[in-house]
């Protein structure tokens, strides 16, 4: 099909969404390596994690098999009120870098939590009206799971209270607002409000939290609370399964328009964005049936692919969560607080852990101050100011749409861009003033932070 | 066509977006009235108005005849990176209201600026740089047409200086840096920066400043930088004309489902929104095609519809602009400062003016407590939560959604949402915090204000 037949953005009809989520686990020859008891180092059965996570999210975890898991209709409804999101073909800023290479993002920043995380927050709020219970708790970072699980919540009038790791609630004050909004609660973490969050101020006076504490919090409430459970936004397997509905579409967008992208890039945190995007492609990948290099760009300061080890480790602070096997810093590893590009998480996705150990995808890491600068000019010739979690993957496909200039490669670019940056001005703020700066951590340090990995044989 | 075959959201293909812009008055029998000279009282000359206009913007604001006028090519293709904008039916709020009225939204807050602002500015941006010219200069109030305009101006690599609103300023600091991401200067209003700031602050230090402030010194530094113009967000009768995509493309995508809608409402400050929003369907009403309720609905802190006087007035403060007949409070009209719910024009557009004096539309007023219940009643089912200038169409819309079910009236209601309400969290919280008042200026307050009107023949 000729170039000009694509439009500027790509949207499905409400009937051409998917209906089914994909679980790529289905797929893999290796399968991810199951989460363990941290006292016995034994694979974690189901009614072990009941006490934490609801029953049906559960069976999700744990199913390596199917594959595919079909969407409640109370989901896909409301998946209608801001989804299809667009596939948008990138004309202006090819136009700009005056590259060969054809760019499009997947766009998950236009609903009101502002980026891809509502596509999960929905799934784990049904789950747990569907189970009856009062309410859930959660962690959040930069505030995008925060926001999109309050807004869930509140959809199915369900409780809502936010541990938010505390540099974010003090750089983000109108998160907050937001999250209110929606009637959720929202603490700074770590907090006096729980015997974890006591300990680790008492350890770290002064310290300006990380998503490993705030998920200690948020477990130790949901487990002492009756009628509560815990949910996750990112890293769990259930996750990536609820996010594979943003590469479904894309894959479903790119084929009526014949597309076969080359390359597939996402920011990668914990890996949800990441992991839902490439998903479809990852399948035919694993299936032999199709090609693609998939990227994942991390911050050189949360290093985790690139830097970190593929061991068993814990996923929270407070070492009372599972043990899971992933590329990861350390539970101790906190990112420096003048880091404010998101994606602080310490460990990484389990399943784009293995599949990044078996080599079907590639990491890269990038300095903070370039990812702000290649989020300006994406801002300023395709509109949309970006989050500076997607301005990692913005920054990559930049840069590989300028090699391509430099080869004349027609490369076919996707990339994920998960949400937007209206919540993050304080951290433009720093880099219009030159005021930001790329502090990565040392191998001393690294090394340090791996001594809290636990002995796992 | 059965309900049950109407998406959630209804998207325009790229091919069916408008091409060119209708502009309203070619169905007027009464036209509206002529700008005037404020020193000598007669209709301006489109000579007279070229220091401060650009040239083909001058002749869209004087062409009271010409019914549609193409849209430049550079422009729709601007257009394309976030038209065209979804027409959203509210289930989800009928369900939770329980009216068997059927509600839709244009929504226009899917783009950076955050608002539909962003028609009209890279209009004129795009003629701005089409005479050459090196820069603008604007006003802002809540920020939107500020931002709106910084990346118009971004995009097309012109200077952007932004008078904005002090009082917005303050409580919108996140505003200044997104409008820097696009290479704009912002200045709180008044400033010491010009003649006419400076005697405003003179004459009433501690002023949180207004629209009218704001537009003077804007005005000022226009037409005494060489190559300069000043370019307005509302108001004028070519910021109508750029607006009237969105009711051309709410009109196509109706009648691609076969819907015809019994009432259109949409919020009013300067009436850049309604204005564009109606314009097809007052059309149709002139020329005694169809008939439709179409309401405006203003705050009851700035009620120029409901309260004002219809007279030519001053459009700004330092009263140096032209004089125009319309609905006015009296250009030293300042709202109280704990009106957060923007709207704080103290005029409104000579067209609309014009069609509410011969009884073509209705307007009403509500007091901001009302109105952000309404956002966040709103916010909660339909996900987007709305700038707090929407909100008050939603709250007009829901009053009208429950009059139905009270009455059993299966009415088709179209309202403007205009924008998102991520910058507004300062409002939100004063609400939330129980702080938020509902003033209303008195009459005598009134009386003084319309003191200022000037003596026209």
């Amino acid at each position: 099909m000729s170039d000009n037949k694509i439009p500027y953005k790509i949207y499905l009809n409400e009937n051409e969404m998917p209906k089914a989520w994909y679980n790529v686990r289905a797929d893999m020859k290796t399968k991810p390596a199951p989460l363990l008891n941290p006292g016995t180092h034994q694979p974690m059965k189901a009614e072990e994690l009941s006490p934490v996570f609801c029953d049906e999210l559960i069976a999700q975890e744990l199913d390596n098999d199917t594959a595919y898991i079909p969407i409640p209709e109370d989901i896909l409804n409301f998946y209608k009120m801001y989804r299809p999101s667009p596939l948008v073909r990138a004309y202006c800023l090819e136009e700009k870098l005056g590259t060969p290479a054809k760019i499009y993002y997947k766009f998950e920043g236009n609903n009101t939590s502002g980026s891809h995380k509502l596509n999960s927050a929905i799934a784990q709020a049904y789950y747990a009206k569907k189970q009856g219970l009062k309410g859930v708790t959660t962690e959040t970072g930069a505030g995008q799971w925060g926001t999109a699980l309050s807004m869930a919540c509140s959809y199915f009038g369900l409780d809502c209270k936010v541990y938010m790791v505390k540099v974010s609630y003090e750089q983000k004050p109108f998160r907050r607002e937001v999250m209110r909004t929606y009637g959720a609660s929202v603490t700074p973490s770590p907090s006096m409000e729980t015997a974890i969050g006591r300990k680790i101020l008492e350890a770290h006076p002064g310290t300006t939290g990380s998503l490993g504490c705030a998920i200690s919090e948020a477990v130790e409430v949901a487990t002492s609370t009756p009628g509560y459970r815990y949910v996750l936004g990112s890293v769990l397997n259930q996750v990536l399964l609820h996010q594979s509905v943003i590469g479904l579409e894309t894959k479903a967008a790119l084929d009526k328009y014949g597309i076969k992208p080359d390359v597939i890039i996402g920011c990668a945190g914990g890996g949800s964005n990441l992991g839902g995007l490439i998903s479809p492609f990852m399948g035919e990948k694993l299936r032999g049936e199709a090609d693609y290099q998939i990227i994942a760009v991390e911050p050189a300061s949360c290093p985790s692919f690139t830097r970190g080890k593929f061991a068993y480790d814990f996923c929270d602070t407070g070492m009372v969560c599972p043990l899971a096997k992933m590329y990861t810093l350390g539970s101790n590893f906190i990112p420096a607080p003048n880091h404010a590009g998101g994606l602080r998480y310490h460990g990484m996705s389990s399943i784009l852990s293995q599949l990044y150990h078996d080599g079907y995808m590639e990491a890269i890491s990038v300095p903070q101050t370039e990812v702000f600068a290649a989020a300006e000019e994406f801002a300023r010739v395709e509109g949309i100011l970006p989050a500076p979690e997607s301005a990692h993957a913005i920054k990559a496909a930049i840069d590989m749409a300028k090699k391509c200039k430099e080869t004349g490669e027609e490369k076919t670019i996707v990339f994920g861009l998960t949400g937007t940056g209206y919540f993050d001005m304080v951290a433009y703020e720093k880099y219009h003033d030159g005021k930001m700066d790329d502090y990565i951590p040392t191998d001393a340090e690294l090394e340090a932070s791996f001594k809290t990995l636990p002995q796992v044989d």
